[in-house]
């Protein structure tokens, strides 16, 4: 790890949202002198002289000017956040408070913290790896269970204890085979060929998996874009508006959180889906005509997930099948919607259901479901159906990535390994394998930071966060 | 004090603002059972055998699920801000997060807090008196050093010091008084009328001071309102301009601090002053005729400073002497400003400058001065007159008021008093000289909180906090 990049200095920042509505605002202080330069504008306990983790009520000030009544806690390194001394300032949420106390501390000497600088430091100090502190950011921008579960796994090493465990393995390997060659004269293979043939083999599979789940945990991080597709008056806006009006029943109450309506989306068992908006092809008879199809394609491109609704009453099964066929690509997802059958008085199989499933069952979808869109009681089967869509089950227990970050570097640790494998199949000389074997090792370690990484690029990671993290 | 308001159960609130752009947010607790319940969703150390004002790491868990990694902070009754067992958690700032983590607590028993309730059991509970308890709202809005300043006073008990120690003072005399009454066949007096009489006059001196206060206190709570009047090309908006613009390049750069801009404000030394939009008389002829002449009253009526602006080349002497003798009211500070003296080459006092000091100088104004309003230099002198106007040099040092509620409460005492010093003088009896006190006292008490406070009343002050205080 880099240790020019690790500074001397004390960095302040307000860590909470500023914004009105809050009681209190918590500032933050990190570095060698945060403790003793805060001791200089508080009146109350000598804080140089206070045990780390404890809370110390008193007044700042700025000579005799009491700016407020707060509470400090402090934390002493190596026990913090930073690993540095810290301190947490508890003041009332005054914009003239925070802003005098920030502006005070900075006469002081105490430096404007860069945003993400406070997590910088917790991975320059080694409090996280880089793929933990980069998970920090994205544990707090999650809005769902999903993002929040992949998010905290990630924050609590989940990814890196795994890719930690096998590049070790593998550095032994690298050793044994480095040492084959002081060895050389002598035609000895320290280093098992088979065995080690089986951990890239291990490794390959475990990051495969991960590559494979990036699709899954993009769209949960992102939301997973859905397309409803179908005839004018078939019932599409019936469906969303059946779908979404029980969300917003359940929308929070709790002050303050506001949410963006940039999309229509909805929350089902903590994922979060997005409609794309098909507007254009809503009212008209375009999805019928040529012109027609080629924008419900482009649509349809976004989506992981085709909603494509019919009826007996204006469809035909061929009509079905070749607008399926033809929307149709590689990973979408297609769930047949039979609507409308309140008209029929209950559901019943009929020609049409079974024309459609024997045409695009198996090789387009294998999934087809009768509703009434007007009624929330049938929709219900529908949003199970469209979280067991997305929810892969081979997914389940197992690490999920959503950085692309992360993907680029699994893919080209990826490539190497299999020169790693080729070179060993093809008896490849133990010198050229440990080069080989040295150029995965350092892909899957810029996944967690375990060698020196290139500031522009921790510049780039830590420039995304808020300040105060 | 009202014991029956106390409530025996335990509060929650988000005490921090809501928003995106935060590391942290503290979640707050208070009651008796604030640190059982936590413990019981919280892995770490027990938090129900640490002490008091010490912070614990660990993770709070929904079930099996990991909410998040937390600080949690522990004030132990009654060593805490409502003087009940009261709990912080310092989380990440993610909307789930927060959500989860109240959501959670509530199923475990405990209530989402009202609006200021936490600093309604501070006082209830006897950690504030209620003019403390009500400068904390005022503390948390104040946007610039003067109310600040005023607020903080306040909460420390600025007021309500000076006006215990008098009330004291005063409930000795009823004593005393009463103490006659079973002595009546006697014809003693134990309370010294001479002693008692200046008693009330220093109270009624002090309360005289602090109603005057209100005008000034009220001003820099809410901004100084000031009218700036004169013919059209008078310089009113190069004046206003050369003003703000200074002011625009000191706004604070602190993320996400925003301000509105409804009204077009300076601060000046800490004081803000409101300028009137009397955009309606800037561009027309009005001022000079009588319509105008009443609009202009219209507008001059809501301010405290009028800035009156002339000059040489499109003003005589009797026009500014008669527009400012019908704007003035009393109370009103007039500045008379004599701007473009750059075409005269700088400033030479002349004959238009007598004639006007001599008509209104002492009855209407004192203040004069020639600037040439484009130039930043000119306008700083005049910068000093506004905040002299406003900083009445006899308030300093002394307490100053903010809240109606306290005007009303000191001029219903101060009148009572009034009647007290009547019946001293007029040789009333005992016994009615000491109910004329109790009331007296009764409004003296209803500012610091120190007598039973109606349930509507408390409602009322505490319902304007924000929730999470």
């Amino acid at each position: 790890m880099s240790t020019e990049l690790i500074s001397q200095d004390t960095i302040v920042a307000l860590a909470t949202s500023p914004g009105a509505n809050g009681a209190i605002a918590v500032i933050r202080l990190s570095g060698p002198d945060a403790i003793t330069l805060t001791n200089t504008i508080f009146k109350g306990k000598d804080l140089t002289k206070q045990a780390s983790h404890t809370i110390h009520f008193g007044t700042l000030r700025d000579g005799e000017e009491i700016i407020d009544e707060v509470l400090v806690s402090l934390f002493v390194a190596p026990h913090s956040y930073t690993r540095e001394n810290v301190v947490e300032i508890s003041t009332h949420n005054s914009r003239y408070i925070i802003e005098h106390i920030i502006n005070l501390l900075i006469k002081k000497g105490v430096r404007a913290a860069n945003p993400g600088e406070f997590t910088l430091r917790a991975f320059l100090n080694g409090g996280l790896d880089l793929a933990q502190a980069e998970a920090v950011a994205d544990l707090i921008a999650s809005e769902n269970k999903a993002s929040h579960e992949v998010a905290m796994n990630q924050m609590r090493g989940g990814i890196s204890n795994k890719l930690q465990e096998m590049r070790d393995k593998l550095i032994n390997f690298t050793a044994l085979l480095e040492l084959e060659l002081d060895f050389s004269e002598e035609d000895v293979e320290f280093a098992d060929r088979n065995q080690f043939q089986q951990l890239v083999a291990e490794l390959k599979t475990h990051i495969a998996r991960l590559i494979d789940s990036f699709a899954y945990g993009n769209a949960i991080k992102n939301g997973v874009p859905v397309a409803i597709i179908g005839k004018p008056n078939a019932g599409k806006s019936t469906l969303l508006n059946t779908l979404l009006d029980e969300e917003r029943a359940i929308v929070s109450d709790i002050a303050g959180t506001t949410r963006d309506t940039i999309e229509e989306t909805l929350n089902i068992d903590g994922i979060t889906f997005r409609f794309i908006d098909t507007a254009g092809l809503r009212d008209t008879q375009d999805i019928i005509e040529a012109i027609g199809v080629v924008k419900a394609k482009e649509k349809v491109k976004q989506a992981k997930i085709l909603l494509y609704l019919y009826d007996e009453y204006d469809n035909t099964a061929d009509e079905v099948i070749d607008q399926v066929k033809s929307l149709y690509f590689d990973g979408l997802k297609v769930i047949l919607v039979r609507n409308k059958i309140d008209l029929e008085g209950g559901y019943a199989e009929n020609e049409l259901d079974n024309a459609i499933k024997s045409a695009l069952f198996t090789e387009y979808t294998d999934t087809m479901v009768a509703i009434s869109a007007k009624d929330p009681q049938h929709v219900q089967p529908l949003k199970k159906i469209l979280v067991d869509a997305i929810k892969d089950t081979q997914l389940e227990g197992q690490q999920i990535i959503t950085n692309t970050r992360h993907l680029e570097a699994l893919q080209l640790a990826y490539d190497a390994l299999g020169q790693v494998e080729f070179g060993i199949t093809s008896g490849l000389s133990g010198d050229l394998l440990a080069h080989q074997v040295r150029t995965s090792l350092r892909h899957i370690s810029t996944i967690t930071g375990d060698i020196d990484i290139d500031r522009d690029i921790l510049g780039t990671i830590f420039g995304k966060f808020c300040i105060g993290k």
